[in-house]
Parts: structure tokens; C-alpha cells; sequence
């Protein structure tokens, strides 16, 4: 079987949009350097809300990225660490988020400027 | 100014989910070998509305990546290209399309598996 996401009823289609998600990015990429407990990960990616965050770790450990290890302890702790399918998708991923770093400067100054031309063209 | 994702005011942020959105990686892969038209876009991402279509590529524009040039012609030609920026995005998400198309199997593996353990658990 062939995958090609330019195929609407091929799976990779939603696996392309779900990688690129900037949850799954930035979740990803904050498993890079080892386990994280889920409060952990939802500090260092501020501004994610407790549902989505839950969300989104639940679909990676399905989709084999993600394992969640529960340790019996007291209180209970609970981490998420990267598989070796996981890992992988890290280095890609780490592409877009180096490509947003480095443009978004071109980018802002292309905004101000179809701004300015849509502007002075009312 | 240091450009950073992982800070939720910082417009990396909306960026990243921008370049990572399904239709922006796949609008931009279909211009990387050379200006095509609207319903020629439209046609090789089969399963897109006329109305996202539409949208992501204004973004695309405002956002410096694409080049819209209307041919004064009968009946009107207007076509869309990358520009040096869009296509240096194209590069990058090249490698999150190749993850999918490569990875889908593992995937789906992984899918199988976590629903089967789900299954049993009940």
C-alpha cells in the first residue's frame, strides 16, 4: 500500500495535520532531553489548557509516539517520555519549530507590508 | 528580540501552527515545481473546501510565501507562486510529509495495539 496524504481518504492525511499540530510540536519537542510528569510539560509550554494538553498526550501514546509510565508512589507520579518513533519525530519537527525562529521576522515584515498596500489601496 | 514558541504571547506560536497546518504543507508541495492556478491547487489537494482554499492562500500571501499574479485575460488567469521565503518552507515541511508517508504503518501499528490492551481492560 502506498500512503499519500494528497489523497483524501488516506490516513496520513490526518497524520500530516496532527504532526504538525503546534501541540503535538511543542509537546514533542519538550520530551526531547528525557521524561516529563504532565504538569511539567504543561508548564514549560504555557498557555496549553489541561484538556488539550490531556488530549493531545493521550493521541500521541496511541499513535506509539508517547509511553505514560504510573509509578505507585505518594502521591502518585505520572510520566511521559519519548518513544523511539517519538524521538524520530522530534528531529522532524524541530525543523519547524527552528523555521518559525528564524523567519518570523520576514514574516511580520511581509504582513506589515500586504497591510500597508491593502490599506492605501481602500 | 528573541523569537521563542514556547512563550504563548510570542507570535511564533501562531506561526508554528500556521507552517504545520495540513493545507499550508500542502499548498505549499503543490507549487514546488512552478506557479499553478486556483483550480489547479484545488484539484491536486483533492478534499479541500473552496472557501479554505481561498483563505490559506491570502494568508500565505500576507505572510510573504506566496506571489498571487492576476493575467488580464479572457477569461481572467490568476496564478499562484512561491516566493524565495515559500519556497525555503517548502523544504521544511518536505520532511514532515516524508515522516508521514514513511511512518504511517508504525502508526497504525501502534494504533491497533493500543486498542486491543483498551478492549481487554474493559
Amino acid at each position: 500500500m502506498e500512503f499519500d496524504p494528497n489523497d483524501r481518504d488516506c490516513p496520513t492525511r490526518q497524520l500530516l495535520d496532527r504532526i504538525g499540530d503546534q501541540w503535538t510540536v511543542l509537546i514533542v519537542l519538550s520530551l526531547r532531553d528525557g521524561p516529563r510528569r504532565f504538569t511539567e510539560i504543561g508548564t514549560w509550554i504555557n498557555g496549553i489548557s489541561q484538556k488539550v494538553l490531556s488530549q493531545t498526550l493521550r493521541s500521541l501514546v496511541r499513535d506509539g509516539m508517547l509511553t505514560r509510565t504510573a509509578y505507585a508512589e505518594v502521591p502518585p507520579r505520572v510520566e511521559y517520555a519519548l518513544t523511539p518513533l517519538g524521538h524520530n519525530l522530534a528531529e522532524t519537527v524541530t525543523y519547524l519549530d527552528r523555521w518559525a525562529r528564524e523567519h518570523m521576522g520576514e514574516v511580520l515584515a511581509a504582513r506589515a507590508e500586504f497591510d500597508q498596500v491593502k490599506a492605501a489601496a481602500r
